[in-house]
């Protein structure tokens, strides 16, 4: 039996998930796809992949009996209200990073999900990618010891028009909070100190939005083990996305997966291919397997891989961070609500 | 409008083109699935990925005014032949290599199709691999200039059952002919001449058969360029395919896709990951280009990218190869039959 | 004719410098040694590699009219005051980090260089090494445009003594010097800006000393640029020296020398060497560059490649990052005398 | 005390050994060089590296009783009878490749030296390059197993004049000659058969001289191994030099050192270094370690690493090589003389 899933939500990431449900996830089938912009492309394109019923209104969905889960994937201010709405609907729920940018809506939606006893699944893809994870299980699996140093480094290839700057909370909130939930996965621990240093060097427009584009923070973690995070706007070369973990008794790293392996051998120098473009190339198996994981955990009732905790986090270091640039100090991670 | 695609075969071969057919391919749906060894697992099967009729019977589908074109990933004898019916009832053609292991056999099947005036495609997935691709793209793009040497190593993890062996027709058959058609494309041009050596040494099995496990290939070609192919049935760390060419202007080469990125560095050493384990691995995403070419050459009336004489150049290659082994001498092309 | 040479200090690193004098410098010989401690051994050392003469007492060599030039590799309390005598004497001097460990002190020997016109060059022999000499090059000849990041990764195979520990000045001074000569050296700016976190992770003795073994320090430049260092006193695959620059139109990166390229893959994996396993083994090379760009320099009247300034600023931005530490607070570099 | 070597021959190879002996070989020193074209350049090279004495007759060298071991670097044709004559005069002999053209002058050389129960070494010096004997010693370790395939890559960066062509006696023999030697280090087993192809494909002009600028040749062994060699006159990216076993449990296999480890990320590409430049760059540490393990050998009066019959072997390989290319068959080595 499949899992029944309402999609919230058909813009890129909508898209992005319906189809992976849809073709790669065998144990799923998207049944109702709602959206408040539906017109006739849209439902076009769900009519494409075999989406047999469409929607204005998420509420239907909420009420179709005939659906078991949710993915969230509207805009963010929606995310927290539809958790609600579907906790008490009685539906599990994956929903989009970030749940909210507001501490106190992000603990109330969490709490509806608990109290209704549905699965609550995060969006951070990331922890799905087959480099980041081999990484990761080389950390977990204790065979380095004592975790000493986190280092992570994320550069987009180009950055978001003016446009989204002005509203996506800037770069600790939109880009940053990836990275800041990588460093709890890598290190398995939580973040206790944060220091950011930041800079606008790519284009001097991110100063009117008080945003930089170009950030370092250092982290202090439970475990006693001290971290890193560089993260840049502007990557002419293509998504960067490496970790590093520094133990006791040795170093695990990754680099990035590459377009192809060929190498150019000239008497000018020796060529060989950039990172695979942007999320959507680098993350695009991380994404099924993110979605298999889920409908996984809903069907044999295990415990979601990345829950609301994981979920409330990053957006509580990414205000951590951003205190720190503000106030030009060191900020301790009980400085902040949560 | 989709190509509706008869399916002829349902074994490992056919099940994965099936797939990707009806999830990854978006311009092509099956119709049909034909296998002479039609069972419930196998309907169950079709059912599950949305195929909406089964039969055993092969003629339903050349007699289907619903198909448009096959599939062929049935057993090897039956190929040629089905690829004659095919051509009479207007069916434009995907066969799996090899077409026959009878050079005129082949040619009937050629003609067959060329006559009736369908597209007729031969399936060496390797030529749409995104390593070897990119190096042929640059071989073929003239920066390197004139081509010296080109090289082929193909290794698998394993060696097949005995039972395939004794049927398979030997190394230069069922493995090398792989790299026989690699060479030409990487090449551009013919070969002439032919010598190999070959040794049993992974299994003393293998002389019971007449065969070898392990050989190397040297030709030559008609644009004056030399080459070696070296195989080998068994690699214990998993599927070795890597090409070079070697030109006037340098050298390009590739590797191996990994399992992932991650290395770890011990005192005692520095790990990374092995190469994906098998053609399933390696070849997933080249199995779906090869296919949406298909697909396309097809919906848009073009050449088909790998057509009848690519099908039937690598099987005198390998005769030729079979027989310089047995004569102990170098071979010439116009030696063998085509 | 060759610059006459006395060598001041006849442990590890006087025999390293004395040893490529003598054989791999062309136009350099070493004339005498002077070392407070000579005995038989040293004496013997000096005598096979062509020293004609030693002494215990180094004003013999200031006084010495056939010497050009000295190099100073005695401890570290003697330097200053060495430069001061060997500025007077009229030698050229080469002098190994830290000059002093204070300010003044430095102050003074430098301009007592400059007030006798004599050359001083500084032993900052990471700016020899072949890879981070590529990247910096890289990065000068503005191929990638402005500056954004320049991170620096530096970890020690295994920690020294405690007995070291206890008079290094602690790892900024002792270890982490070399990166903030590193990121001057790559950014060709002033870091304005310094903030440390550190954390005693490998050996809880550091602690006793009132210092860390671990630390990750950002820096702000004035070109805008922002940067980061991460030190550790342990890693047991060996020395670990990577640096990164990351700029407006791409990023350069090298990573470390290995002991050998070959490559073993099985079963359980792919093994490759470690990098070389210290700085005697990896930075070999870069120290007889050094070498022959300081006898370069004297002979033929240019500037040293590393001057008094360049040793002046590393110290102060060690003050500044162990400010930093202490006080739990970024610090200014006009907070530091200087 | 150290071994007194007296040099026969100033040229390229000889300024090269003297070189490293004076400077880089603690237990030996050079006391004379002999050679028929001394002038007043080759006495102001050899004084500056402190060699005392030079001659133009290398009978002086062999009479000197100061003479402990003699470096035979002169032209190809004086090898063998240099090696007998000093083999006569009691003195060790290294020996550069090749000892001769001829078979049955090689072997009295061989016999002269073994009769004078002196040690004789042969320049085979890529079996001390850290690359390929990382690769060797893997191999020779057994961890591996049995070993099925041994592969060699070897290109120049550019061919050598025509005026050496002329005289070299063939890539087989001036070329492939290293790897000849090399496939004998690496599978520690006999070549019993050899096939070559061959191409003018460089330059037209290596037709003029019955030469080939590119071949291939594949190999049996003794132990059942297969193997093959591909070298080309000229790669414009550098000196190409793989090495690659497949192995029953594994494949090991080296690459090239690179110039520097920096890489270039940019929008068209990422760009890294070339291989270092030519053989004297690659093997520079090589032929340090081959004259350290000579000396040793003499001085500990051990068996030498490469001794005449591996200075014979690869002199019959070539010539079956050569028979093969011209007869456009397979050469048993049983057919050669030896």
């Amino acid at each position: 039996m499949k899992l029944r899933i309402g999609l919230l939500g058909g813009g890129r990431i909508g898209k992005l998930h319906g189809t992976n449900l849809q073709n790669a996830v065998q144990d799923a089938e998207v049944v109702v796809l709602a959206d408040p912009f539906m017109n006739e492309d849209m439902e076009a394109w769900a009519g494409s992949i075999g989406i047999p019923k469409c929607t204005k209104d998420a509420d239907e969905v909420f009420a179709d009996p005939d659906v078991d889960a949710v993915f969230i994937c509207s805009s963010t201010d929606t995310h927290a209200n539809f958790i609600i709405k579907a906790a008490k609907a009685g539906k599990d729920i994956f929903c989009e990073k970030p749940i909210h940018t507001d501490i106190a809506k992000i603990k109330e939606a969490i709490a509806a999900a608990e109290d209704a006893g549905v699965k609550l699944q995060v969006g951070f893809v990331r922890r799905f990618d087959h480099n980041h994870k081999a990484v990761r299980d080389v950390v977990a699996s204790g065979e380095l010891g004592k975790t000493y140093v986190v280092k992570v480094t994320s550069r987009d290839p180009e950055g978001p028009p003016m446009s989204y700057v002005e509203v996506s909370g800037g770069i600790f909130n939109d880009m940053m909070i990836h990275d800041f939930d990588m460093v709890r996965y890598l290190s398995g621990s939580e973040v206790t100190e944060v220091n950011a240093v930041g800079a606008v060097l790519t284009d001097p427009e991110y100063a009117k939005y008080d945003d930089v584009d170009t950030a370092i923070v250092t982290l202090r973690f439970a475990n006693g083990a001290i971290g890193v995070i560089d993260n840049c706007r502007t990557a002419p070369y293509g998504y960067d996305q490496r970790v590093e973990v520094h133990c006791e008794k040795g170093c695990v790293r990754d680099g990035n997966d590459l377009e192809h392996e060929a190498v150019v051998s000239r008497g000018d120098g020796v060529f060989s291919a950039k990172p695979t473009w942007f999320f959507l190339e680098r993350y695009n198996d991380a994404f099924i397997e993110e979605e298999k994981e889920f409908v996984d955990a809903v069907l044999g009732n295990k415990p979601v891989p990345v829950d609301g905790n994981d979920g409330l986090q990053p957006v509580r270091i990414a205000l951590a961070a951003k205190k720190s640039l503000k106030e030009g100090r060191t900020v301790r991670m009980d400085e902040i609500e949560g």
